[in-house]
Order: structure tokens, then C-alpha cells, then sequence
């Protein structure tokens, strides 16, 4: 606390990130990152971006990022967003979209940042009970709102909707924006941005830190009808010319242009995750069904904070939220079939 | 314009960074990007980093970063704060310390971007007029205010002020946050980082991008009281836990580590352009006096856009601000030595 802050500052509850160790050797499950690296032509791509150049400022419209990433989902580059991470992304939307007369909606459990912009700009929100199964159900959106937003897959529950409850969703409000997350969509779900043409007010949000690999560069997009995405371009003007640094922009590019290695690494994960989520059920958890690279599952005798510290002391960090409804509950990232053997191993030593 | 967009949206008047031109074989004077490469050290540094790495996310608090800057400048890592350029930095800064409830004062004219975050953030300003000199006179500063924002030295004039004079601003608004913006320090001003420890309410900017030849890697940063800093976090952890990717923390550690390289090119772009300076003043131009990296000079005769037009007819392109009291000025980057002859050479032709 300081008399020098703004106002707002002593307010703010600010997000805190999953923990990033320095220590070695540990089994990393708890950010959610991809257990495999990114592509090598990513690598190969920044490799031929390091000289000279980087004493020149980085084109602050990212316009070749763009437009890869518009090729590959088939909208133009008008229709593209880019940003420092998804995070970056998310909160130029709440500021630029979000923040309207009415307030906005999105899950009671879901990416606890959500809250944290609402505090920085002051975004009124209501929260949306999932239901009992911890399923987001359409229906409770069709109610009026400012807005709304919630990713799919879910996080961290995993679960996801198909594209037909997104749209429901969409098409039932014309009138406010809605924010699809898909941080996880290639580990599983169907992506909503296929429906961007036909919904002016449907905005999808990505990541490449998930099923690209990329958490380490910082990148992430939204797509949408070219006016969402010119009001994004408003505030990122204003507030930095020039996030996307040319490393990342040249990294990027790459990523997206290997499709082989996206779809082999994220099969790999995915086949993680079920034998991953079917031996939990064996071992009396209680798994959500997960389309992310992750599983939220609750044992039904010990506690969630038990099993995690637990875990910690041999070595493997997972995920716990000491939040209502979700506390016995642990969010496990899909590591390698090694890390998940060193987990599964840990937990039938915890069963003795 | 939009009906999704906030209200706000509409209303904002965002930032016109210079131009990046896509075609090669431009001498180009208008970013006041350094004419040198940076560092080989910290071109190995990041190659270092590219590896299957890049799927972690990176330090949150860039610690490593932090206490290097920490450590060259005689201050705790608690005192430094980091981010994804200085215009992120600045943003940060324009909402967390400058949004008071009186107004916060800088000079009229000034880097661009200070009224663009006043827009985004509704921070309320007065612009207080630099003499005719073009000078900043620390006595209008004394004034009541909700904080102080200015370069030193100031652009696109290149003029700046003793420390004794920042002193004097600094010392007279207890209350206030002063923010002393130095982007240019380091080509021959000197530096308010050594006055952090004696007055809470001075916080000093600097960026990468100028002396330290990485413009191309976004990495901006603020050394202050620890207080100053824990508010800059604040919002920093409600806006982006990761504004730093892992390669830009390396480059970034490196480009501090080599300073003969740092004080070899900052040297020559000092000589440079004093060398500039004396032949721009030989062909009838008024240049003012500049500790930067670049000069602002307007013909006795000529009029500034139409000297920036013939220029680009040459294939070079310096910056002018269509701008009152500074229309007949143009804002030129000294560059290396053939670029500022071919710019020299260019001026004596069209005197012909």
C-alpha cells in the first residue's frame, strides 16, 4: 500500500499464475503446458530472425502473422487479432468489448483471470453456476447481459460443449459479444470459428502456449468480425504499438506452418489423457471428462490438498484450488507417458 | 465503429508509432532505432534458449532479469520492474500511479503517447508549454498536480535537463509521482536512477530499445521506490503474469552484461551526431541541442514537409509532426556514417 498508487491499485486482486520452479527434476503438471516441445522449423524460424535486425523496431501490425493465421482458418486477415499470450488478448477484450452498461457473465468455475480483469477495469460481472456435473449449460445464457465469456473446453474442468451449444449460446445474444476461450479446443473440442462469418458479435480467442508448444514466446489471437477486431486494434494502439516482438512473430508464423508436428504432439497428449483419466478411474477418482490437456478429478476418500502435498513430496507438482465447490478436486496437466507413469505410480504408494 | 465495442472505444485517439516500411534499400532516420546491431552476446544468449524449453512458460517476475538490472544500477531487484517495451511499461505506470484525482502535468510538446494513455485510462492532464527555447523550465512544475510524467531528454526535441533540475522537480512534489521517462539517457544525459533511494516519489523508465540497440525485442523497464514497484506488479499481475517471454529475459540479461559493446556504439552515435548537428547548422539549419539519438531541426527557409518529402523522393525517411510550434521541424535519427552522409549529401541537393 501506497499513497502514491491510483485508486484502483489497493483494490486489485491480482491473478496468480501456477507455480514456475527453479528446481530440476521435478514433475511439472500444474500450468498445463505441453509436454512435448514446439516444432523444429519454430526453433529453425527464430534462429534466422537473430541479428542486425533486432536493433529495428518489430512490424507493429504482426500483418504477416495475420495473415498466416487467417489462411489457415479461412478468414482474412481483418478477422485477426494478435497479442503478448492470450492473457494480453483477453484483457484488451474485457476493456474494449466487455465493459458495458450491463453486466457481464461467465462460470462460477472457470479461469480465475476473468475476475482479475472485471477489477482492472472495472467490468461488472455475475457469475453462472455450472451444474451439479460441473457443466456449463447453455441455456443459463440466454438471460440479459453485457456480455459474456467462457472458454471451451472449460478450465479447469475440461469439459467442453460442442459447436452446436456454442452457438446456441451466440445466436441467442445478438445484442452482446460473446467470448469463446478456446486455450484448449485442439486437445479435443470443436472450435467456434467456423461460425465467425455468420455471427458479428462471436469473438474466439486462442492460445499458442497449449497445443503449439509455445507458452515460452507469448502469443496469442482472437478472430472475429473485422469491427470486434478493429476496436481490439483501438486499445492495443493506445496502450503498446509494438507487443509482438520479432522473434515471436517469426516463431509463430512457423508453428502454424507445421501441421504435422501440431497433430502428432497433440495426439500424443490426447492418448495420454485417456489411459491417464481411466487409470484415476481405477483408482477410485472421480475424473471429469476432459477435452483439454489436462484432467480435474477428486478421489473419493482423501482431499485435494492432501494428495497434492503429498505428491510435492515425491517430486510431482499438480494443481490445487481452494475454492468452493472444487476443493477436493486437482487439476493434473498430461505430461509424457513417463511423467504420467511417475504420477499414477505415486498414487497407488498414497493407496498402501 | 461498432455497437460491441465499450464506450470508450470510440472515444480514443490511439498512437501513430512511425512508419515501418516493408521495402529494403530505405535509409531510414524516423524511429530513432540505434544504426548498430546489438550485442553478439546477446544474440548467443537467446540462441542459447532455443530449445524444446520454449513449451515452459517463463519466470513470471523475470527475477533473473530483474536482478541484473538491479545489480548495474546499485538498487534491489524489489526496485525494478520490467515489461514488454516501455510503452508497456508507461501504461502500467499511466493507470497504477498517474491516475489521481487532480491532473497530471507534462510538456506540450512531448512523446505522443503520454495523451493517448491519458484516453485509456480517463487519467485527467495539463500540458504545460516548454519555452520558446523548446526548453522544459522546472519552475512550471511547481505547481499543484496529481503527477509529473517527462523524457529526459525530452523528445523529439533531444533537449535535456541536468539531474540538479529533475532534482528540483522531483524534490518540490512530494506528493506526486514524478515519472522521468529516459529513453534517451544514454546518449549523453544524465540519469536520475542514482536519486531513487532518496525520494519515494521518483520513478525513472528506461528502455532497451535506443542505446541498447533492441528495438526488435520489446523489453522496457522502471526502477523506483519499492512501493512504486509493488503497484506497477499489481497491475501487471491483473493485465499479463507473463509479459516477458523466455527470450527476451535472455537477450535482455546479456545486452546488460556487454557493456564495452553498449559504450563502444552509444560513443559512436554520440560523435555522429554532433558531427550532423555542425553540418546541419552550416546549411542553414537551426538544430536544438541534442543529448539523444536523433536531432530536431527546421530550416531558415524551407518549410519540415516539404524537406520529408523531397527526402523520401531519395529513399529517405525521417519524421516530421504536423504539429503547432513544431511544423517546420523535422526529428531526424543519426545513423551510421554512410546513412547520415547520404542524408547530408541529399540535403546539399536540394539547396541546389
Amino acid at each position: 500500500m501506497s499513497r502514491y498508487w491510483s485508486p484502483l491499485v489497493s483494490q486489485l486482486q491480482p491473478y496468480v499464475p501456477g507455480e514456475q520452479p527453479k528446481m530440476n527434476r521435478l514433475v511439472k503438471l500444474n500450468t498445463n503446458e505441453n509436454p512435448y516441445g514446439p516444432s523444429p522449423r519454430v526453433l529453425e524460424a527464430i534462429r534466422a530472425q537473430l541479428d542486425d535486425r533486432l536493433r529495428l523496431y518489430p512490424d507493429p501490425e504482426s500483418d504477416e502473422l495475420r495473415s498466416v493465421i487467417a489462411r489457415y482458418y479461412d478468414v482474412v486477415p481483418e478477422q485477426v487479432f494478435v497479442g503478448n499470450g492470450s492473457d494480453e488478448v483477453l484483457a484488451h477484450i474485457f476493456q474494449g468489448l466487455l465493459k458495458q452498461e450491463q453486466p457481464i457473465l461467465f462460470p462460477d468455475i472457470t479461469y480465475s483471470f476473468y475476475p482479475v480483469y472485471c477489477g482492472l477495469y472495472g467490468v461488472e460481472s455475475r457469475v453462472v453456476p455450472l451444474t451439479d456435473e460441473f457443466a456449463l449449460d447453455p441455456e443459463d445464457y440466454l438471460v440479459p447481459n453485457g456480455g459474456i465469456i467462457f472458454p471451451n473446453p472449460n478450465a479447469p474442468t475440461g469439459r467442453a460443449l460442442t459447436r452446436a451449444e456454442v452457438e446456441r449460446i451466440v445466436a441467442g445474444n445478438p445484442d452482446s459479444v460473446v467470448v469463446v476461450d478456446e486455450a484448449y479446443v485442439d486437445f479435443g473440442a470443436e472450435s467456434a470459428v467456423t461460425l465467425v462469418d455468420r455471427y458479428p458479435n462471436l469473438l474466439v480467442c486462442q492460445t499458442l502456449s497449449k497445443a503449439r508448444s509455445l507458452a515460452g514466446l507469448r502469443v496469442g489471437l482472437a478472430i472475429g468480425h473485422a469491427d470486434l477486431i478493429e476496436g481490439l486494434t483501438r486499445v492495443k494502439n493506445s496502450f503498446n504499438s509494438y507487443p509482438m516482438d520479432r522473434l515471436a512473430q517469426a516463431g509463430a508464423i512457423a508453428a502454424f506452418e507445421d501441421e504435422d508436428w501440431f497433430n502428432e504432439t497433440r495426439h500424443k497428449v490426447i492418448a495420454e489423457r485417456e489411459r491417464v483419466s481411466a487409470e484415476l478411474a481405477s483408482m477410485d477418482f472421480e475424473v471429469l471428462p476432459s477435452s483439454a490437456n489436462f484432467v480435474f478429478a477428486r478421489h473419493r476418500e482423501w482431499g485435494g490438498s492432501e494428495i497434492a502435498a503429498r505428491l510435492r513430496e515425491q517430486g510431482i507438482i499438480v494443481r490445487h484450488f481452494d475454492r468452493p465447490r472444487i476443493a477436493d478436486f486437482l487439476r493434473i496437466t498430461i505430461g509424457t507417458a513417463a511423467d504420467n507413469d511417475e504420477l499414477l505410480q505415486a498414487l497407488r504408494t498414497l493407496a498402501d
